[in-house]
């Protein structure tokens, strides 16, 4: 399986409240609430993860993580990475890096193969750092470029930044100049479609935030419909655009997919914190999408177990989809390939790879 | 059954492109994804489709098409209306009419009663071709006074060319003179909202695009909700308002059913689009719908497959939701009459009958 | 169970028609429709009330309606109350209060506990019509702070006066007398918020109606992500928020409820409105709200089927959920006792009980 969305790991030991903070988009546990155990991630933690570190399913949460401590976090990753059955993956290491494994550190924890892709915003504002107004818009496109051959794609967090309806105009050099802000954060739309634009002309698939993350985004900004105008405008250009998560949007993004013809989608991140109910998010996103258009993501952040319930859970909802639709076997078969790695290796071109260490390895699942 | 919305059929010999390019609202085959066969709709093809052409359920795709050839496109659209069970066809004539039958042809071919559904629009852009801003108001009104007799309702598009979020307010003749265009295209809010006053006040049912449908749509402003200032000034009026597609609206649409009285709505176009998850997707509309305001549409377009499968999946979804309901026989043969073409008959009134041909026969599903 | 959001009876007998009013959010029957018996609703009422009053589950609705009316209201009223299970209420008194039962008689009925919740707006219009706009906000203050210590919480209704679209900001006294109306009625962002954080002042829980409610409301205004700047800024308070209906938001949210640690939700009146697919729509609240910010509240009004309903349409769809999830029953019945009393008892900290008459009952379900 190709993990074509996600992050690095965690690789210090978690006391409770380490371990809660990490499980769901939340920052803290609420002290008005209750444990975060008390959820849809928390009991596919219980019931899927504690086999994995000898316990038996549905294990209670003190035993679960009395078991973690024990192992220990080295221990506990590399069993968890490796349940998860992913061969790859294509990391955005933009975000909180010095707390996380780097994209070599993470595919060397699985014996897998690890990819980067670039957060457009981090390169944007380590550009910003070092530039004024007047040279950022070579600056960067000459950073972008730099970077370009060491990584797969590249991914827009404007979602978090200034929500998504952001126009289609390919924005001149002097609107990004006036745009630049007096301060490093990158939350204008004219930059934003800057740094999209810069990305697209250099060939590299384009992933954006879109919907369920943290409390820093105004969720009904980040419907993937209010893409609209730049999806109509960047389609000419053939580069893959990947619309991430979707989450409760997953309807909306899958009939993006069927419209346009450069647009992919996932459900990842939804996929492993709504536990039993992966199998219907992921069925509504495959009503409308073309089934060569949907791809596997984890955005696991931090936990292993993220990893491997994104991954579990991604599996058996899709097995759900199909055995609801009476398909059969060679067909799901294909189709199960399809979604797991092939159509992110078609989309990423991984064949074509940037991974000169092993340019003969498969990274198709075996 | 009465299909109370849908379109003509096209009746030359289809190559694989072509058939797949009139089976979703993707306009091509996108050469990033794979076929469009890979799809929801693709393998409702495969499963229910592919008997009627004397193949086993889930045939490929190859001998799907090579069969379809084989038969010549008459054949195949004459089984697969046939197997529609559809009784009864209410015809938006107005949209690429030159590439599909017309009304009385559909009939025909199906062996059925076709009426006609007057698309707004094309009769607006007819009478701007032919008059200027100053005649348009009481030309429009006379035109469309002159064609309501051979109609059984009108639809509006305005969702595809300004949105639905139309004001309530009836515009003067004055200001619809002020926004007629230079050019015939109608897209402009006074102008889409004179057209359909004008059919309020003939009394014909109005229909409304909702949802769901090609790329040239702004998804996010066709969202059902955003009519709710027009149907609290047209309520008073007592014509139907009939929501079609609505999908991924479906439970907005279902809530103003429920409020307004006189609303009513369908899933038509996605009923077939998402294959084994329309009995998800009509179990939603039926939270909310007061059942004698839930109608049956295909929004069948070119393939006579849409046909087939629009009827077949409705009437399985139904069935699903009543089974899940526990709904006793009796009630569940009464509660699908009505949603099959009583609810339609009724409100269409389509035994004060246009069908001054066979004025006798029952529209009612047997 | 603890219902923390719900309305008055009406103890008068009810006509076909009557009943049918009060039956679900349609002020009348459409007479271009059929019965609201032929509803999500209509079935639920037939197949699980009927048996209440001694009839067969599935009874016709003239037969329920003569039972009905030969145990008279006050019969049916204490029967179905007592279904229920329903151990404490919490009741919004501000809304039609003259047809309806009070608090009090609402407890008496039912034979058990019932707590008050303030309708800001109402005393708001109260105190706006013997004062000026001067002396306002120190008035309301006074006045809430007079009431609150009889009550468990305060309720806004700011959704069907302008929408939930509020900052987070709180309004100086100059604001508030700048936004005073020239008559009573309070539909002014400035008011709403006042009032909001006036309640949070006094250590009130906030509810909100948010989502599907009558014909007044503009649904696509009420959509719970546009508090999302209002629940930023209220966060640091401390004080409970919670979300009432949601209705088709749920999963818009159970996010909130999930990132934001003041935030709970639930699903009432959707609950009994959608019958059969409780678990459907309580299983996408489930998908991101941590267990311990989920309540149980039925939004009865009128009607004491809906309490019968709600309570046993949510015990069902729980059940449906963690079977789904294969849950163990030990925690099972933990979950299900946090969800049904434990989390409200928690947040309206109803065991510091203002119940003076009877402190030392327990208000947790036995």
């Amino acid at each position: 399986m190709i993990d074509h969305h996600c992050h690095g790991l965690v690789t210090r030991d978690l006391d409770r409240t380490g371990f809660e903070e990490l499980l769901t988009e939340a920052d803290t546990v609420s002290p008005l609430g209750t444990s975060l155990f008390d959820s849809s991630i928390g009991l596919a933690v219980r019931r899927w993860c504690a086999p994995v570190l000898d316990l038996p399913s549905y294990a209670p949460a003190e035993d679960y993580l009395a078991r973690r401590a024990e192992l220990g976090a080295a221990e506990v990753n590399r069993r968890l990475l490796r349940a998860s059955g992913i061969d790859m993956f294509l990391v955005d290491d933009g975000f909180r890096a010095a707390e996380l494994t780097t994209v070599d550190e993470l595919g060397t924890l699985a014996n897998a193969r690890a990819e980067r892709i670039i957060r457009l915003e981090a390169v944007a504002e380590q550009v910003l750092a070092r530039t004024d107004a007047t040279s950022f818009p070579d600056a960067f496109r000459a950073e972008l470029a730099a970077q370009a051959p060491g990584a797969v794609g590249c991914k827009s967090i404007a979602a978090y930044r200034v929500g998504l309806e952001l126009s289609g105009a390919r924005p001149t050099d002097n609107e990004v100049r006036l745009a630049v802000p007096g301060q490093r954060r990158v939350a204008h739309p004219v930059l934003h479609r800057f740094l999209i634009w810069t990305g697209i002309d250099l060939g590299l698939p384009v992933q954006f935030h879109v919907g369920y993350g943290d409390r820093d985004i105004d969720l009904h900004r980040a419907d993937p419909l209010l893409l609209t105008d730049l999806l109509r405008a960047t389609e000419p250009a053939g580069v893959p655009i990947l619309l991430l998560h979707n989450y409760p949007f997953q309807r909306n993004a899958a009939y993006l997919a069927q419209v346009f013809s450069h647009v992919f989608v996932d459900v990842g991140l939804a996929t492993h914190n709504v536990g039993a109910r992966a199998g219907a998010v992921l069925a509504e996103l495959l009503e409308l999408a073309p089934f060569g258009k949907v791809l596997f993501s984890s955005d696991a952040f931090g936990l292993a177990e993220c990893y491997h319930l994104g991954s579990l859970l991604f599996r058996r909802a899709l097995a759900e989809f199909l055995h609801a639709a009476d398909v059969p076997a060679t067909d799901a078969q294909r189709i199960g390939e399809l979604l797991a790695g092939g159509n992110a290796e078609r989309v990423y071109r991984l064949h074509q790879s940037t991974w000169a260490e092993a340019p003969n390895q498969s990274c198709h699942p075996s």
